[in-house]
């Protein structure tokens, strides 16, 4: 078959009538299908059903006597402080066992940075004017609604296939003290995939920021989240920052919403010994602690670094089967029109997905309309505008594999549809 | 015996002679008690444990078929606002459904509010020059550290046997926009015990404050925390609001942190339906949700009013020797001395006991020195400053009832010591 840049007008007009016609039978299937979000499904969820059948017993006590059912251990339990340095490559110190959301953790530590201040800043983020954060696009939604939220002007930076272009991070971090931190997803970037490449990370951490409050706010949300034979190697940033004396500059975050239950997991935030210091002072006013009984069932259930990996591997199972029948389904439904493109990630939860300019919105609007539910055009961009409205996010981790194959199809005849409508116009 | 006040200076010498005399026998003993914290010990904890012994299976769907152990349901699970809404006379539309920390709720609601403002503020709190909140004094050291992280200034308003002093209150909120809320603990009092009024709560929702953005921080903490026959019965300050029109100006907070595990239990908000579409909405960018598999647990467990009431009695039944234990030291080892008076609560956690004027500081030192630890004289006040340096907040939950024998006796001599030295001055 030509692909539709070949075609002439009158062949996509037939194309379209095609196209047209198996979109109209669609209707009738009364579909309701969720590719929306990076959520896993019930299956994937009983994975993990052990977990909650530890003998509670077993649980209540730490390594040092504290009882976890009580207040105490405001920064979490030792064991799972030191769980999750082990997995990152970090000391005990530099871990804070968060709640069960690291969004939630983000959130708090922009809105502290706001009105408190960061280690080692003059003043709070809010009383400095008009602050900016850098953006990788196309990113993760829930990141650029933080920012918005506050106020914060976003600038959008582009993502390479080496991860953010760092010459533009540069330039305005280095040159505007009114930047005050970006938001990176190092790992199986959402939405692209893309690891980010080891002269990206020491880029990060060789960053001489204009601003003395300037954070990398580092979610390495898909760490543990390969699901191909090789694995994507992401380097250490803070052993990057180690060189450069940078180590202050950078929160990450993690959590198991996509290890064990999605928002009744742990999170964790890892940062230097500084900023651990001055935020569980922060925290000491906040709260006496988060669940530390949900942080023991972690700890008993994974035991080290290694049944955690274990763990995942079942995981990368379940879900790599998800991830051959969406790309299987682009390749048979969309290779040959020539107009798309699309991410083929080693681990994460998405595709991303780049159709002709001026497509997004209107695919998306007729996906919608038969039942099958994506994630919005333009919500990987700041402000939920992508200026050539054509990049579209694939979360095939929540519909069971026949609802993928069945939504899958109608993303190709609605993709179809909305390149062919473009071309004619 | 002849009381302190009577005592020649004479008598006073050998008195103190005496009572030196037995604390230094004590330091012999090495003690290490603490009476610090209103926090249960191991054995009223297991009173909770069938709770972590549910078949999680049973836990997984709520009624409408959500899976609680994925993303989804912001505000919490219906089941359990649903629980909480009985248990407070309100509706399911009243409630959010926050972390385990009702303390992490209240300083999320401040500093959103100074950030972005509440329902119906013309703009954030922390654009408005310096602000203020009304403190109830002694009140919750936590509550009061919040405020000064934040820079609010804190006016003490006295705390009187039907709670704070009303015509204080309404002569600043009324008078002054820059007041934007008041600290309330309205059942068994922390530190005094005290219930508020029915009178007391109809003021409360009769004021008419002269910012638009006042809010009441109803700490109801101690809700179902009566352990003696008789309850304190306290008027639902939102069925009082509502003749007035002023059910937007409250946020009432609770948690199971003293009904099940402290610091892993739940966490509730309740307000006005305004409110909570409001703060729901600012809650949309912070998190996907808390952790709705313990929230379920908590229903699971209880299954109705009824059955938390049953469970709270148990914990009633046995605080109340603790309670009994405390007080009868206070009766034995200060009666005579004719300079002290503390509270008889009928429930919640504490024993808030005044002293002669410059002796709570030196009562908690003597205390400490010979390992019995206290709350830090103050702690009960803005700022952690006591201006007459008497009151001292006694909690007598944490240790076994033969360590509370023994730190009680320890605490009535330390205070014979302070108060004589004092007197000696």
């Amino acid at each position: 078959m030509k692909s539709y840049l070949e075609m002439t007008a009158e062949e996509r007009q037939e194309e379209l009538a095609a196209q047209r016609k198996l979109y109209d039978a669609l209707g009738d299937i009364h579909l309701n299908l969720d590719m929306s979000r990076g959520k896993p499904d019930a299956t994937q969820l009983n994975l993990s059903m052990d977990m909650l059948q530890l003998n509670p017993y077993d649980l209540i006590y730490t390594r040092k006597g504290t009882d976890v059912r009580n207040y105490g251990e405001l920064a979490g339990v030792d064991e799972a402080k030191e769980l999750f340095a082990n997995l990152l490559g970090l000391k005990m110190e530099n871990i804070i066992m968060g709640g069960q959301s690291s969004l939630a953790l983000m959130y708090d530590n922009v809105i502290k940075a706001y009105v408190l201040g960061v280690f080692g800043g003059s003043k709070p983020w809010g009383q400095q004017g008009q602050i900016k954060f850098l953006c990788p696009t196309p990113g993760y939604d829930r990141h650029f609604r933080i920012t918005e939220e506050f106020g914060i002007e976003m600038i959008t930076i582009p993502m390479l296939e080496t991860g953010p272009d760092m010459d533009m991070i540069r330039k305005f971090a280095e040159s505007d003290p009114a930047v005050k931190g970006v938001w990176c997803v190092p790992k199986y970037s959402n939405p692209t995939g893309c690891t980010y490449s080891p002269e990206t990370v020491e880029a990060f951490a060789a960053l001489k920021p204009a601003a003395d409050d300037f954070r990398i706010f580092w979610d390495n949300a898909y760490f543990v989240h390969g699901f191909r034979e090789e694995d994507d190697k992401l380097v250490n940033i803070f052993d990057c920052c180690k060189k450069y004396g940078s180590e202050d500059m950078v929160y990450e975050f993690l959590s198991t919403s996509k290890v064990t239950f999605s928002g009744a997991g742990v999170a964790v935030l890892a940062a230097s010994e500084n900023n651990i210091k001055f935020l569980t002072k922060q925290m000491s006013v906040q709260t006496l602690g988060y669940d530390k009984i949900n942080q023991m069932r972690h700890v008993k259930y994974f035991k080290n670094v290694e049944g955690l990996m274990a763990h995942m591997k079942k995981q990368a199972d379940y879900l790599r089967p998800k991830f051959d029948c969406a790309l299987a389904s682009l390749r048979r439904g969309l290779e040959d029109t020539g107009v798309c493109s699309w991410t083929n990630p080693r681990g994460g939860y998405f595709i991303s997905f780049d159709g002709l300019p001026g497509t997004a919105k209107r695919c998306v609007e007729l996906c919608d309309a038969v039942g099958v539910k994506l994630t919005p055009a333009g919500a990987a961009f700041p402000y939920g505008i992508d200026p050539e409205d054509r990049n579209i996010r694939i979360a095939p981790s929540y519909p069971s594999t026949a609802e993928l194959y069945t939504s899958m199809d109608v993303f190709c005849v609605c993709q179809r549809i909305a390149a062919l409508e473009t071309l004619l116009k």
